[in-house]
This record gives C-alpha cells, sequence and structure tokens, in this order.
C-alpha cells in the first residue's frame, strides 16, 4: 500500500472530545470516524487490525473445537420473549417493528439465537458437548458511550456458546475456554491482561470472569489482593468486615439534631465517628417507584450490583417526595411509617450504640442496638469493598482497588436459557433434561483500543507485530531523489512478493512529516531509505518501540528484514 | 472436523417451503436455519462457503486498489436526510429511534456512509481516484423474501465505492471493477455468470450493469439479442417497434359495445387484432393517488420500471372509484374527463384505425389516429420488450427472454450523491468539483445460493474446490473395524498435517447413510476407506460430481489427494 493512496487524514492536534489516549491517536491516525455517538466507520488501518485480531481469536475457539456460525443481526421478538428477555432487558434493547409491524430486535447478545439454532440438533446426550460462535456486529443502545472505542453502541464481537450435559463437563469447558482466551490475549500482543470474578448481569448464571486491562483510564473498579490470587470486579466482590459490639450497651435515646441532614453532619453534631452511624440509603424500584430503604454502615458505600441482584429487580436512586411518609436526612429503622422495602447490611450485624435517624424532622436517635431495638432485621452484604479492606479468600487486609477495562468475559449460565426457551436432551436413562450452557464473549473493537492503550507513546500506537495493519513501513526521505526512489520501489516490490505486509511512504513531504504519520499508523518495524543512507550503502531498521535500530546493507536490506520478522514471530 | 460433532441436521425430505433446489439442500445439509421471514442463522457449512466467498471478493477488490473499510450497520437518519433518500426510500428501510428519541436507520445501502468516510479526505484533486469497499450485514425490509438466499431481508454483502474526477476516469475504473467481477464468478465456479445492462433503480445514475446467472428460476427477466452482443435487464430494455399506418384512414366513429371489458372482449365483439387496439393501463401515484393513464398498443405490456424512471415518483395499480371520473373498461384519450396524467407508448405513435375506450359506458371508438384526434400526444418508451422483439443494437428481431438471479451490480453514479451531501474537491485549476462516483455490490449469501444453483444434483450441492466447506470428505465405512478406523484416523491426521481441509465421517452408520450426508456437504472429493477396499490395499477417490473416481494405493493415498487437489486448483 502507498501511504499517498490511503484514505484518511492524519494530524497532529488532539481532538477536543477525546478523554483516553487510544481514541484521540485513533482519530488522529486515520483509524475511524465518528458517525453518531458510540457509532463510528473505520479506514483501512483500523479495518486491518480489527481483520488481524479476528483471525487470531477464530483460530483459538476453532483450536478448542468452537464451529464459526452465523446469527442474525435483526431477530424477531419473539425469541426473546421466550426467554423473557424481551421484557426484562430495557433501553439499550433496540426494537423496531417491520414493515408488517412485526416486533423485531438488534442483537445486542445471542443466547437466544444460539438456543434457537440447536435446539433441534441437541437432542441427544450424544451429541453434547459442543461449541458454537460467530464474530457479528452487535448494537447496543448504551446510555453513555465514551472513550471511542472502548464503549460504543455498535460493536463487533466474538460470542460463543456451549452447551453440556453436565456442570462438572461446563467447568472443564469453562477451564479451556479461559486457557484460549490467555493464548488470544497473549497473541495480540496483551499478556497482562488478568481474569476477575465478575457479576453475571443480566446474563445469568451464576460463575463467571471478566477479563481485564488494569490502566487508569478503566470503567471498572477491580478488587485485587495483595496477598494471595484473589482478584474480583468491584461489582461482585464480597465485603468482609470484622463487626465489634461495645462492652458497654447504650440505651436508645432521642436526639434533637436541629440541621444535621447528611450523616457527616450528625457525625460532627454527635461527635461520633461515622463507622458508628447507621446511615440510610433510599433506591426506588423501576417499575413502580416503590421505595428500598438499605440501612449501612455511615463510611460504607452500597455496591448497587449486589442489591440489584438480591432485590431481582432494577433500581434508581429515589426521589423522596412528602406523601411518600420518608423524612430525608433523619431515616431510622425504628418506627418507620413508610411503606418501603427495608434492609440491613452486614456492616451493622452485632453492633451496638449506633446513631440513626428517628424518622422525625430534626431528630436522631443514639444507643442503637439494631438486634434489641429492631424485630426481625436480616443481614446482607450490599457493601462495596474498599482499598485497604480484607481478602475474601485470604482473610489478610490486603485488598486494592485498580482500574480495568473489560476486554472479555465468560459466564456459566447454566440451564437459565434452556429452560426459558425449553431445550432439552434425552440422557442415556431416557430422561428428559435440559442442557447447560456457557458463554464467551470478546468485543473486537474495544480489544484493539485496549491494545492501542497499553502501548502507545505520545505520537501514536505500537501496534504489535500480529496485529499491526502493516508489518513494515518503508519511509524514502528525499522521494524526488531518483536513486532514493529507484531503490525504495524495488525494496518495497521485493518485501511484497515475499509476502511481507508493507506501507510505502514516497511523498515529497519533509522527513519530519513522514516520521510523525509514521508514528501515526504505529507499524512495529520501519526502514528509512534516505540520501545520506544511501551514501554509506545502507538502509535503517527502525522498531516502533525505539527498542532497536540498526544499519543493514542496501544490498540484502530485504533478507535482514525477513530475518528480524521471522525472529520476532 | 469429524462429522459426528457437526452441529446441524441432515435429512432426507424436501421442506415443503422450499421453492427452489439451493434452498431445499441448504435446509436438507444443515446449512441454515430460519429465524424469521427472510432472515437466516448459518450453520458451519454455511459459514465456511461464505468466508471463502468473502476472501475472493476481497482478493479481487484489493487487486484493483480497493480499500477495505467498514461503515456502520446502524445509521442516524441525518447523513441520508443530506441525500434526500431517508424521505425517498419507502418501507424497505427500517427505522427506528434510539434512547433519546433520535431517529436511526438500519443501512440497506452505504453510498451516504461513503460519501460521509471521505468528504474531507477527498479535497484535493490529489487525493483521487479512490476506493474504499467494506463486507457487512445490510437489512432491507423486502415485502417478499423467497426462495432462501436468493431474497432476504437481512444480507451480508460486499460494497464498493470510487470516486473519481472525471467520467472517464469513472469508466476506466468500472470497466476494471467489471472484469473483477468476472475474475471473482469464475473463481467461485460460476463462469457462466453474464453482465447485462440494467436500470439503475433508487440509486441514482445512468449506466449500470447487472451479472447475472441465467437460470428457470431467476426473479429477474433478461432480453438477450441471439445475433449481437446485446444483453440487458428486461426492466432497462428499449422495446423498439416498426409502427406501420393503414392507407386508408378510417373516421372516428363511437360504437355500442356492450359488456366488452377487456381489451380481448372489445377486440373479439369489434372482430379486430390487439395489435389495433389503444389499451388504457391505469396507475396511481403512492404519495396521493393521484391517476396516471397510460395508452399503450394492445398487445404489449408496460414496463413499470420506465414509467416509473420517466414519471420521477413511485406508483402502484389503481383502484379506479366512481368520483375519479374514470369509467373503467372504456377508458380513452378522447374527451377525458378524470384528472390525470396521460401518456403514451411509442407503440401507437404513427398508427391510425385504433380502437380505443370512448370514456363512456359500453362505448369504444374506432378509427382513432392520435396524431389527429388527440392534440399534443407526445410518445415515450414504456412497453416491455418481447421475444422475439427487435435487438436495440443489431435492429434484428432476434430477442430472447430469460430468467436470471442477479449475482452482482455496478454503476455510475455520477454526482448523485456527492451533490445532494455537498462532497466538494478543488481541481488543478483551483475551481471547486463535485466528485463522480461508481457503486459496485455483491450480496455473499445469494451468490452461495446461485452457486448450489448452478452445482447441484438431486441429492446436494457440488461445491467448486474453491468454495467448498471442506476440499476431502473422508469416509470411514464399516468404522466398527479396528483396521479401517485406525487407517482412516491417520489419513485424516495426515492430510491435515498438510494443510488439507477434511472432513472426516466415522460414525458407525451405512454407507448409504454416510454416501448421502456427504452428497448433503458436497465436498468436491471423497475418500473412502472401508475393509473391501483395504483387501485391495486401496482407498476410492471419488469426485462429488462423478465426473472420475480412482483407487489410490494406501500407502500413498495423502500423496495421491494432494496431487489431485494441486491439480485442481
Amino acid at each position: 500500500m502507498k501511504l499517498d493512496k490511503l484514505v484518511g487524514d492524519r494530524f497532529r492536534e488532539k481532538p477536543s472530545d477525546c478523554i483516553v489516549d487510544s481514541h484521540a491517536l485513533m482519530v488522529r491516525g486515520g483509524y475511524m470516524k465518528y458517525v453518531a455517538n458510540g457509532i463510528f466507520s473505520s479506514y483501512m488501518p483500523l479495518k486491518r487490525v480489527t481483520r488481524k485480531i479476528e483471525q487470531i481469536i477464530r483460530e483459538e475457539m476453532d483450536a478448542i473445537d468452537g464451529q464459526e456460525v452465523q446469527f442474525p443481526v435483526v431477530m424477531p421478538a419473539s425469541i426473546w420473549q421466550e426467554s423473557g428477555r424481551y421484557e426484562s432487558i430495557g433501553k439499550e434493547m433496540a426494537r423496531f417493528n417491520d414493515r408488517n409491524g412485526s416486533p423485531l430486535v438488534l442483537g445486542m447478545t445471542h443466547e437466544e439465537a444460539a438456543v434457537h439454532l440447536v435446539r433441534e440438533y441437541g437432542q441427544s446426550y450424544v451429541k453434547y458437548p459442543f461449541m458454537v460462535y460467530q464474530i457479528q456486529t452487535k448494537f447496543r443502545d448504551e446510555a453513555r458511550p465514551r472513550a471511542g472505542l472502548i464503549r460504543v453502541r455498535e460493536f463487533t464481537m466474538k460470542d460463543a456458546y456451549s452447551f453440556h450435559t453436565s456442570q462438572a463437563d461446563l467447568e472443564e469447558y469453562y477451564d479451556k475456554c479461559h486457557k484460549a482466551y490467555e493464548r488470544i490475549y497473549a497473541r495480540v500482543g496483551l499478556p497482562e491482561v488478568v481474569s476477575v470474578a465478575s457479576d453475571s448481569g443480566m446474563m445469568g448464571g451464576s460463575i463467571s470472569h471478566e477479563f481485564m486491562l488494569l490502566t487508569a483510564i478503566g470503567e471498572d473498579s477491580i478488587a485485587i489482593c495483595n496477598e494471595c490470587n484473589y482478584r474480583a470486579n468491584m461489582e461482585a466482590a464480597e465485603c468482609i468486615l470484622h463487626n465489634e459490639a461495645n462492652a458497654d450497651s447504650e440505651e436508645l435515646t432521642l436526639v434533637h439534631t436541629p440541621n444535621a441532614h447528611t450523616i457527616e453532619e450528625v457525625c460532627a453534631f454527635l461527635k461520633c465517628d461515622e463507622k458508628a452511624a447507621c446511615k440510610a440509603v433510599v433506591y426506588q424500584r423501576n417499575s413502580d417507584d416503590h421505595y428500598v430503604v438499605l440501612f449501612i454502615r455511615g463510611d460504607l458505600e452500597v455496591n448497587e450490583t449486589k442489591l440489584t441482584n438480591f432485590l431481582g429487580y432494577d433500581i434508581h436512586p429515589a426521589v423522596i417526595t412528602e406523601e411518600s411518609g420518608i423524612v430525608a436526612g433523619f431515616i431510622g429503622p425504628i418506627d418507620m411509617k413508610a411503606e418501603c422495602t427495608v434492609l440491613f447490611d452486614r456492616s451493622l450485624e452485632g453492633r451496638n450504640n449506633l446513631v440513626c435517624g428517628a424518622n422525625k424532622c430534626d431528630y436522631h436517635y443514639t444507643g442503637l442496638d439494631i438486634s434489641r431495638d429492631v424485630a426481625g432485621a436480616e443481614y446482607h452484604d450490599f457493601a462495596k469493598i474498599q482499598e485497604g479492606g480484607i481478602c475474601p479468600v485470604c482473610g489478610k487486609p490486603a485488598i486494592t482497588i485498580s482500574r480495568g477495562i473489560e476486554v472479555g468475559n465468560i459466564f456459566q449460565l447454566g440451564t437459565k436459557y434452556t429452560k426459558s426457551m425449553d431445550m432439552t436432551y434425552i440422557d442415556a436413562n431416557g430422561e428428559t433434561q435440559h442442557p447447560i450452557m456457557g458463554c464467551y464473549g470478546i468485543g473486537v473493537g474495544r480489544l484493539a483500543a485496549s491494545i492501542c492503550e497499553a502501548h502507545h507513546d505520545e505520537y501514536g500506537p505500537i501496534w504489535p507485530l500480529a496485529v499491526a495493519p502493516w508489518q513494515v513501513h518503508i519511509c524514502a526521505v528525499r522521494a524526488d531523489d531518483a536513486e532514493v526512489k529507484a531503490y525504495a520501489d524495488k525494496l518495497y516490490e521485493e518485501l511484497q512478493s515475499k509476502g511481507v505486509e508493507v506501507i510505502y511512504d514516497d511523498r515529497n513531504v519533509s522527513a519530519g512529516v513522514m516520521f510523525s504519520d509514521a508514528d501515526l499508523i504505529g507499524v512495529p518495524y520501519r526502514v528509512i531509505v534516505s540520501p545520506r543512507n544511501m551514501k554509506q550503502s545502507v538502509v535503517e531498521i527502525v522498531k516502533r518501540d525505539k527498542s532497536f535500530s540498526v544499519n543493514a546493507p542496501m544490498a540484502s536490506a530485504a533478507e535482514e528484514m525477513l530475518k528480524i520478522l521471522a525472529e520476532a514471530k
């Protein structure tokens, strides 16, 4: 490919709407173009990167006996009604009617389509296990697309679905897929990706893992134990606390606390630690605005994922009205008049001498002991794990919180979809059973952006060889010099004829423009042909990451380049 | 791949809803599964066929300097409003609103997206020409999906867009692309595909060609001249007629024609030939039901494509109401009272002594001479070309009408999109110009189905080697025989290790089941390992199309197979 024919503009200025480096560099380098919020077109360099990523994924999926298939992007609502997700998924699913008024949806994931494809095939236990996968466009109407290709609405995803006749067989395959994912990340140049325990969210099932590239610009918070192997998405991390009661249990006492609404104000007024406060956090059910009041230790935050999972329905932070009977700023667990669901976090279990609201304007209680003062309180884990918190596995106070980009996920789905969509098989004993499913996803564009996040400098991406848009970038500095041009032309032809993917810059531009464009294109090896080099009968071979630079004799430059590439693979 | 692990069912019965062979065989062979009207999932065998087709297309597009890019499936209405097609395209375009109420559409073609992608890049003449293409999912809400993959609503398409600074440059590239298409069809095994002149329809532009596989099950009618090279889609074929007037011009005479409504009834009643009748065909404008009355020679049919192109708006066959003032069954060009657009086909030009309706119930005129009796009549070509008709190129009455499946199309678009979307460049003289575009499409799934249509027998598809899901199919007949199994296992491993794509059937099933499954999978070469063959120390190598069958020594079977494959490529 000649650079002067490459469609797309490259420029130096960082676009003002780019908050992460990968986005800025991919816009500056002519990789992508904004079409609508969270919707982009790809130019050739990005398309080449994503195709190489796709091929690596494909090879690894084939290696674990995956069968590449294709599900539709547009699906009838009916199969989503079968699973129940037509109702349970909110606005992120795009819905429309066709010309005959039949409801259709855009695929945001394909569990339903996978069950639909194989439910006739998988009627006997002898057919199991099997896995089908696709690499296909998906659309998710995200509320907040951000960060270029990191969170978009339209994206290409590899999604795989496995079917099993026992939990043990699923687990074995799940581990195999986990290892395949590790190989994929290693091959695309991100061996540093780690897997973390995760929440299964709308996918259903219990055990799941996310593969995370740890980086400050990540959207997810990851709890990592410094003492053992424990790693979990904060959403899924259990919050372990060693609650202690005071030896002297005080009496419940109503206290006038004028103008003290927030937990900080109340604690300052009563001169107590926030850990001694019983804080109320109020939500409402999305479907009907029913109130949910959660009591939690004053210094802790609510993990809304755990809360939602416990409740089994979606919630949002409450808007407290006068009619609700909830006395905002003074909510407490004693004599609550409001009609609402009341929950207690484990951080309050067995504690005494707590401060809490009195459900009466300008009044709080001190001396609260929930087990003594509130009948039938149950405690569950609703708190966010904290930096320095206790590891749920090794028990040491060694948790650190990092940020990460989720570059893949794997789920043990169980029978959620095969039961709801009534997929069955006859087992070896002639009994009817529901197969057990796993599903396994990787977003291709997000992975490309993550590689760029992990491998770039201020001048551009530094693509790993396996996914680089081209392998070699020839710069003919002073292409107006006939000898330079003739030699560079020949080298270009020679490398291409040997199967090397070459981008060739023979424009009449300054070396500065040439090199800054080459930095933005991020090809791992650069060959510089110039009058100065030619005087010494050499070309310079320079690595984009600056890890080496050699002069190769002009006569053997192509062989030298081929040798370097062969060693790098 | 082991056949007993291949997801998908194969069966013998022809499904009752399959009207074409490719559809029936692809359903029977476990290639595809119905999801909704015109929407299918693909199993692995079809996915492998379409990926190979895609790769051939990609190589040929790259060879004519195409740059692979990717446009979104979901696009904002805004870019379609720019081109005007948001309004002009009807129900075939799927539209919906996102969570914020912004109107979105599903891409059914990507001219707008292509202009959007390159309009900043292409601001100087030095950047031209260039071509970008993608292979991507499209959705077209067809009124009548049919024939399996021949006419669907969701499909994968290669669509390419070229940009030029002169008509001559476009034409040069158009020819290059025409040749690339010929190579594509030859490589996928359809060298018999022919190009025909076509109507440009909603794409705009003037010159366009369709690539047609001639087959009785095709949806399109193609006019082919047996005397010269002329080939055109009937929609676009000019209807040439040598009109002659009678020497004796009769007088216009009102005739009572009770109960003679149709052209057949009137001609029978008046004992005249249908060629002597001036037939009225009535349409209505889609937008407001305005009437359009077209007069045409009694024996000819209306080419609605030509009529729509002339009118510049969409029409449908009329529902004639009493209020319209149109006297159904007795419509004629003299004294029409109804408010309507009146058109005359060229078949009536210069003719006399015609029969026509009198716009009065139960009355016709005889002796009509339009040039004499109707003021200001203009004549245009609205008639369908007929079998035996006159070739518009060589002038001989040698037209035959064939049916064809459109497996690709190429269009000279001109400046329709660059003007409406205001894409400009500065030419060498510093003047602002609109680039000239071409666009070039191939539907991948339809091409796969067409290959199957052209290459199959009653037992299954006969895939050409270049697109076959696998290259070799090993049948271990009597796999329960340990020697057969051991040898077949070894051959399978050996061929795979040499890079051959092998499907291996080692099931304990009868030879009949094995061979009928192999026929449905349609792999070009079959290797039969059986106790009988092994007694003679041979394997049978059989071609799916029955063109040859050889016995190869067991010891050198793999080399023999490799040799055959190498020669076939």
